[in-house]
């Protein structure tokens, strides 16, 4: 075998119908956007991936674009090494505050993280090997995920939807029993185990008693509640208080290590993050203020695989749990992150994954196949990534982009066509 | 391609001619022993890797080995698993207290390291790879190694030496002229830039004095003096004190992360280790105590190239600067550490090698070639490691083991061969 070069970039927006799921920066609307990379090589293999498709994050990968031309798929560090020189100058940008602040570091992560899950795969296919025998062998043939329950409505506000749209029929969860139901459905159609809700969005009594409502119709079903880092420290405290014994974490209660510290040393309750540890240079900080028991990692802004495979080596020297975030995603991203999770032996939570919400996908049926009677996806069996690109289907998620004229991703204004004076305060409660 | 499967692991103790180098422990007794792995696959590759020779290590290694029979190459998890479960209850070993303090992860690791690097190289020739583009790539072509200087004498003691023993054309260095002489002889041969002093054998001040004496014959090198922490606390600030400026960094002057951060904190130098963190359990004291600036990583007993390169991203991530430690090694192990050290951006520093003291070898010749303007090893170019095993050499090494007698390291005993008083002390001044 002989190691194939990269000869052409291609980086292909689309948009996927997405409903109005409620969270602490507003709603969600109703398209999100992802970015589809095609990396063609000299042998003829092709590797996929799948980034943010926002304009910043479009603007950085083909701007790093034309710097791995001639590149083999098997130089990694060179990967890196020429994207953090191409993008050297850029504007730091992150698709929502939601994930923590933006950085350079995990500006030029987003870009290496999008090339890398595309060199990885070229690398299956041209070996014959799964993602995750490269990334050092399946620990697991069957990835957990939860259920990733939502405030939601059953339609998007007025002014909002674009060409086409329908609503889903899930209809809304406002309400306790609102979001007993939607875990009812999640568990019914999935098998998922862990759920988790969404909060920072209702007051934090509401949300606690949503969660209440859930260990009551679920008592063997692990929780966890993300508010978003929507709460102040002293909310954070007296919530994290009563929630005691009932969720295996709660998620960013509160925003940066100072304030997760002081929360963390007031309750029992393991506190894990996605949003005040997003980067290798917050790592420090966190283990010095010992602010977090568990770090969400997300291979889309960390940097890639490899860079998971660094988090994932931190998390078990300093006796920290691993679990897995998700923005909204399709299918390469559900393989890429399920190769990762199969081939991280500390990755001991069930992963989170938008896959319920998202109607739309840009890869050939088949190859992602759920085991709904423990809400685990199976490891796919074909090389690489083991998803193959459905091009009919690219280039009309592709078109839907270019008409829905959705260029960033906006929860807030979104918001404001519901609730007018809607302003993003945080923390909110 | 399919994956290689494991259908036999063969380990040969061999023991190699070695000159009688001293340090805190005694001194070097004149045969050093090493195992060679061979893995053989059902794919006819054969995987190559080297470790310590020792009678513990060897036991560790045949004990685990029956366990890899029928595992993927590739599978490295798999390995990982399947050594831990099999050394689960083994008493805690390790070649020296050179290295720091025995611990069931670090034996562990050491069969896991060996067995990996074996993987590596069969990946490689599977692949038609070089282990350094499976590692992520070269970001060096050529590996920069440093001096190992050692205080010695000409001749081992009477009734050390074994049969056959011929002494080295070395001579003895004693005193300060003694270093520069031999310092000048191994720039001379090699290009090294980086000049190391094992000290910890006589009074710091002399070592001192040796230090200042390379300072002056060679102004322009970078120098380095390890103790083997063979200094108490107060000795280690009063000698780094004499020696602010001087040093690129001072290696395990006191033993311990609290007597290292202590030394700290009352230095400018840089303090390096590969004696109070030698296993992910060691840092996250070093971290909270600050006791350390740069690490010298071991893939001999982390546990492989994959723990290396965890460690490394710990470095990254903590601000520590990286080096590579050196035990008495062969070819197998020379490639292996260069291939590592060229796919580790953060290995700044020129790593060890005992290269110039060893006058046998187990690989063929021509594989290893060094650029001696600048002391720098070529990574080979050839699949896997790049180095093929010379099997006339490897019997005739594995006899003069069986012959020698020599089963375990152990300098002390050789010391008292010619001090029949000596008693290990720590530390000793």
């Amino acid at each position: 075998m002989s190691a194939p070069k990269i000869t052409d970039v291609v980086v292909t927006p689309v948009a996927v119908l997405d409903p109005p799921l409620l969270n602490a920066s507003g709603v969600h609307e109703p398209y999100q956007l992802r970015a589809v990379i095609e990396l063609r090589t000299d042998e003829g293999v092709v590797g996929l991936s799948e980034a943010y498709g926002d304009t910043p994050t479009l603007n950085n990968l083909r701007k790093a674009a034309p710097s791995l031309i001639g590149l083999s798929v098997f130089d990694l560090n060179g990967l890196t090494q020429r994207v953090a020189v191409t993008l050297a100058g850029v504007t730091p940008s992150t698709l929502t505050d939601l994930v923590g602040k933006a950085s350079l570091q995990k500006t030029v992560g987003q870009a290496i993280g999008a090339f890398e899950v595309a060199c990885f795969d070229a690398q299956g296919k041209a070996t014959g090997l799964r993602v995750c025998d490269l990334l050092g062998g399946a620990v697991r043939e069957e990835v957990p995920y939860s259920a990733y329950l939502f405030y939601r409505w059953a339609k998007h506000p007025a002014g909002a939807t674009g060409p086409d749209y329908e609503d889903d029929d899930w209809g809304d969860a406002l309400d306790p029993a609102g979001i007993v139901a939607q875990a009812q459905r999640m568990v019914d159609t999935y098998g998922f185990a862990s759920l988790k809700l969404k909060g920072g969005v209702f007051d934090p009594d509401a949300e606690a008693d949503a969660i209440e409502a859930l260990r009551a119709a679920f008592p063997g079903h692990p929780l966890r509640l993300d508010p978003n880092a929507n709460w102040s420290v002293e909310t954070s405290k007296r919530i994290a208080k009563r929630l005691e014994g009932l969720l295996e974490y709660l998620e960013d209660p509160t925003g940066g290590n100072p304030g997760m510290g002081e929360v963390a040393r007031a309750t029992s309750l393991p506190l894990a993050t996605n949003m005040c540890v997003t980067a290798f240079q917050e790592i420090p900080e966190a283990v010095a203020l010992d602010s977090v028991r568990v770090v969400l990692s997300d291979h889309h802004y960390w940097g890639g695989f490899r860079a998971s495979l660094k988090l994932a080596g931190i998390c078990e020297t300093f006796g920290w749990g691993l679990s897995m975030h998700s923005n909204t995603h399709l299918g390469i991203s559900l393989a890429a992150m399920t190769h990762l999770a199969a081939a991280v032996p500390n990755l001991n939570y069930a992963c989170d994954t938008h896959s319920p919400w998202t109607r739309e996908d840009v890869v050939r049926p088949g190859a992602l196949e759920w085991n709904t009677a423990t809400g685990s996806l199976l490891v796919p069996g074909g090389a690489g990534l083991g998803v193959e690109l459905d091009y009919d289907a690219l280039e009309r998620l592709n078109r839907q982009y270019e008409d829905c004229g959705v260029r960033v991703r906006d929860d807030a204004s979104a918001m404001r066509l519901a609730e007018p004076g809607w302003e993003l305060r945080t923390p909110r409660f």
